[in-house]
């Protein structure tokens, strides 16, 4: 298991799930999608726990996503399985992230047909802690991930609420494109989304059977 | 300058330009874009001479856009600047690239207000041929680059027509996402693009002066 700032050095593509999770569709009035769908979030937006602050570009409406993510172990390719054990083999380790999203940018861009990379894209607009240990996450369809806001909670549900499960993912995004050892996947948020301005602290975390994992915590304003 | 195949190894983004050639726009109905707008292609989209057909996976309308590409030679973020000089300072080398697009997927896409990942990114969706020096294309904005499918000459245009030129592009990117060394940005694409199915091949190329650039020939099935 390599260190976060080497994570993000070799880190090629993140590749994000939309819509994984139900309430989240929802809250955002979106429609519940038949199968997985992903977009690229540029490896330049990783952004470390010593990096500073996110940005907050002028005229930008800045959203958080907490998310599980994972990271590749090795070339998957045309991954055909439901097998979760089969499918957990190309994960080296996990790392909590937040996909930060310009809300209104991406608003936009859905009316007009327009791709989404700028709106996920921005410098810093991928806050990362971890690594976790594989080993420590026994099952990631059962762990509890959450965001406060000043101390607030936003977000605070089980992976288990997963519309489509890993294996699922990582079998219809290698269909498409190669995942290599080292590229990132994130998994889909959970309901919660909203705003954040300069100056709020966002906290986030892991939680298994209850307990704090403590590589996880994320701090970040 | 690297060798193609280290350029692919090194590259961690591809970034393309939408809708930079007026004439392309209407050919496919869009809106001309009151400032460059651009989308990510992954990496892992690369490919080489050598490396065999591109795909055509079954469902997809293959679309090529050929377009010339820039190879970053140095760190660029928040640019600032119209002037060509100084941006060209940025740029390492030059490769012919075609911009494969799942064209029904990004129709689909656009009509749900979905991202284009999917139909950009394809694994052997961005054929590379080079590198051309940098010393050999005093002026990126007057070479002409063409895409010939099974001899017959689809697109023939000069980069002299792009709306926004490769200075602006840079800005307008590095404002929202830092370029590194080894990134690739794609400037758009002439008018012409068209579907090839199994079997058909590609010649792109490039020429200055009406001479042809034999580095940048790009032959691929
Ligand atoms: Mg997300
Ligand atoms: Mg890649
Ligand atoms: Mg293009």
């Amino acid at each position: 298991m390599a260190a976060l700032s080497s994570i993000k050095d070799n880190c090629r593509k993140v590749m994000c799930i939309g819509r994984n999770y139900a309430d989240h569709v929802t809250e955002l009035n979106n429609a519940r999608p038949k199968q997985p769908f992903f977009f690229l979030k540029p490896s330049s937006s990783l952004h470390l726990p010593d990096e500073g602050p996110v940005l907050r570009p002028s005229g930008v409406t800045t959203h958080f996503e907490v998310e599980l993510g994972i990271v590749i172990g090795k070339r998957c390719q045309n991954l055909d399985t439901d097998d979760e054990s089969e499918a957990l083999q190309y994960i080296d380790s996990y790392v909590l992230a937040i996909d930060m999203t310009a809300r209104n940018v991406q608003d936009e861009a859905k009316k007009k047909g327009l791709p989404w990379s700028i709106a996920k894209g921005f410098d810093t607009f991928c806050p990362v802690a971890g690594p976790i240990a594989k080993s420590k996450i026994t099952d990631p369809h059962d762990v509890e991930i959450y965001l406060k806001v000043n101390g607030k909670t936003k977000q605070e549900d089980s992976t288990g609420l997963m519309l489509f499960r890993i294996p699922r993912q990582l079998s219809d995004i290698s269909k498409v494109m190669t995942l290599e050892k080292g590229d990132i996947v994130l998994t889909g948020t959970p309901k919660g989304v909203g705003p954040v301005v300069t100056g709020d602290v966002m906290e986030a975390g892991l939680r298994i059977g209850g307990e704090e994992v403590e590589e996880a915590r994320l701090r970040v304003e």
